[in-house]
């Protein structure tokens, strides 16, 4: 059960991007699992993608073929993450693109392709291949929702937000699907996540606007620890709103802002419908030496299974969020200087239980879907922000009945 | 159920040492919660302690006591961590040894505290003295497996190990207990563990000896990643075998080898009985750039929750194993040097999956108690060895419970 999300309504359409899915049968349910998203040839594009060593053959390619050409289209299959299949992997994503470039009449470096699902299996090449010779036709500015389902894997419902802005007088929308639920901790990267504007941005600069977001939104988020060898983000800036093109000037804060609203909450809707997910939790780490530090104890705290376990319990069991702190590896940190909140409950207070502390009152904030925890270590002024889930019955259920 | 583990018999006496265990009333459930360890005054003792800064009071009150003299007693307590407990948490701990140096005629700095538990909260200091005032009369040279059972939290059976060897002629034993389930992530220190030997062995060689083996056995060992506030490790060297008195010659090696085995025993038996266990797993990393690189990969794959339940499932979905190897953040790693396997069944060459590895010889393997994970980095010649348990929904459980 998703925590405080709900499916998506009104995603506007991106002109200049036309969207199709449909159900290919690489997923054994018989779901939506491959998806096209193409574009016109006016538009700008960029992209980051994982940092796992092991990235998968169609990241490997996707990385290519953006260096080589503005891509004409997406080609995205969820169900089988091409991630481990070694050479012939790497053939199948690289035949993929060719047959959908056969059809949209481009180069095969003009297509990205993008994987998800299961690794270490091969793409079932038939049924993708007649997939992708149909798959064409149906492609329309109005599907944004049924891609935003097509993506998805154990995500219990599709992850799609829009937003509105001005810029050079002209009405300039931003529209984003992601999708992911469990192998999340991005790292310098993202998880699944395709982003379109019809604002104009120039090619170098729409990189700047996409690297300079994502680490405080997907790169902020954990689910498990596990960064995927699949993680990708695409932003396409499609110019059909007819502002002058941006650059790096005053004004591009606006879009610049919008794009990182919009990436937070992608972000925080894949943490919201985490695998087994009961709470939706914000770690904040105020007063660190540097961003590293502050990052360095919030991930401590957000990837111990005992303070996972203790939020799936409601259980304000603090001393194993004390404990995180103590263990985060902090160059003489100074206890003494520490304090702990539940949202503005106080439970540790210059390193030890708060005078006003009671039971009562931290057990009232953990009975909540959601939670913050806030750590002031007293070193200097550099903070961050985390966003993570509970540890559930439903997650190992999950995670130990995946392939079964 | 612990894994491959059954309670421990014939545990050697010590001569020089004598214990004690009784129900307190610190625990609910009427468990022994109070043991004691006296000491003959020709003893020498030497300890190592947990690194995390958020170190229990009566950590901070053993480190400053063994500065300042050789220890008579242990005083410890299961059912209360006295940490998190701020000024009273540490009056609390000197006032224990305080009392306890009373029944036994010595100065309290002759006593070392030890408190494992729930952490937070603060100790029943009015059945705790009670409980010191009784158990002095109880002590016994044979009593080893009690005090075992004394110093157990979630732990399901005691932990306990005993070796003899020939010394300079003399046969020479070793015991030693410990105990621990759940925050096992020992780092630089140990889990609450207490070992003895009759060798007369040399002060400052002591620690050295201990120093030596607890980075291959205690901080070899992780259940959940969580490094405790409360691990220590005791080690007492009576000296009534009656051999020359150890220093750091080539005989003693002999001495420190047995020591390793004990260590490591006791530190298996651990994992073996890590909360919620289904599985017993040796990650060996092998053909890294330093120790430390080989460690890194260990725990990235030991920690990661996708891996572990994998192993629960008993599922052989080694892409979860090579995306953890992935992210391990190793840098310029050439995965096509990479080689994975469970047990003896190659399931990764080359960076990708084994021409001979089929879905059946991996669920063969993966369907045993114990089972081995081997990664072959191809780097250079340095190895490392951890143990560890799956994530089961037992774990979550307990963790969940454990406080109601």
């Amino acid at each position: 059960m998703p925590v405080g999300l709900k499916e998506p309504e009104n995603i506007s359409a991106i002109a200049g991007l036309q969207l199709a899915s449909m159900a290919a049968g690489i997923k054994k349910n018989g779901n939506d699992d491959l998806v096209v998203i193409s574009i016109d040839s006016s538009a700008n594009c960029a992209a980051t993608f994982t940092q796992n060593a092991f990235c998968a053959a169609p990241v490997t390619v996707a990385k290519n073929h953006l260096a080589s050409e503005m891509p004409r289209a997406l080609l995205i299959n969820s169900g089988n993450a091409n991630a481990g299949t070694g050479d012939i992997g790497m053939q199948n994503a690289l035949q993929s693109c060719q047959w959908l470039a056969e059809t949209l009449d481009c180069s095969p470096q003009q297509i990205l392709p993008f994987s998800t699902g299961v690794i270490g299996e091969q793409l079932p090449m038939t049924v993708l291949k007649a997939g992708i010779e149909k798959i064409s036709n149906q492609l329309s500015e109005d599907n944004w929702l049924s891609a935003a389902q097509g993506i998805m894997t154990t995500d219990t419902v599709a992850k799609a937000v829009s937003k509105t802005i001005t810029l050079d007088n002209k009405a300039v929308t931003i529209s984003g699907i992601a999708k992911g639920s469990g192998m999340i901790c991005p790292n310098m990267a993202t998880m699944l996540a395709f982003i379109a504007t019809d604002a104009a941005v120039e090619a170098d600069f729409l990189q700047q606007c996409l690297s300079s977001v994502v680490d405080d939104s997907f790169n902020s988020i954990t689910v498990d620890g596990d960064t995927s060898t699949n993680d990708a983000c695409v932003l396409i800036a499609t110019g059909k709103s007819g502002n002058k093109s941006l650059t790096a000037t005053a004004e591009a804060q606006i879009f610049i802002d919008a794009l990182a609203d919009v990436c937070m909450q992608l972000a925080q809707a894949i943490v919201r419908d985490a695998e087994g997910a009961t709470k939706f939790v914000t770690v904040n780490v105020l007063q660190a030496q540097s961003k590293d530090e502050a990052r360095n104890v919030a991930y401590t705290i957000a990837h111990s299974p005992l303070v996972k376990t203790a939020l799936f319990a409601s259980d304000p069991n603090w001393g194993r969020i004390l404990a995180a702190v103590g263990r985060a590896g902090i160059e003489q940190l100074d206890i003494s200087g520490v304090n702990i909140f539940l949202d503005d409950v106080c439970i540790v207070r210059h390193g030890g239980v708060d005078d006003n502390y009671t039971e009562e009152k931290g057990q009232k904030v953990m009975q909540q879907d959601e939670i913050s925890i806030t750590v002031e270590l007293n070193r200097a002024n550099k903070s961050a922000t985390l966003w993570t889930s509970d540890l559930s019955h439903e997650y190992v259920r999950i995670n130990s009945e995946y392939r079964s």
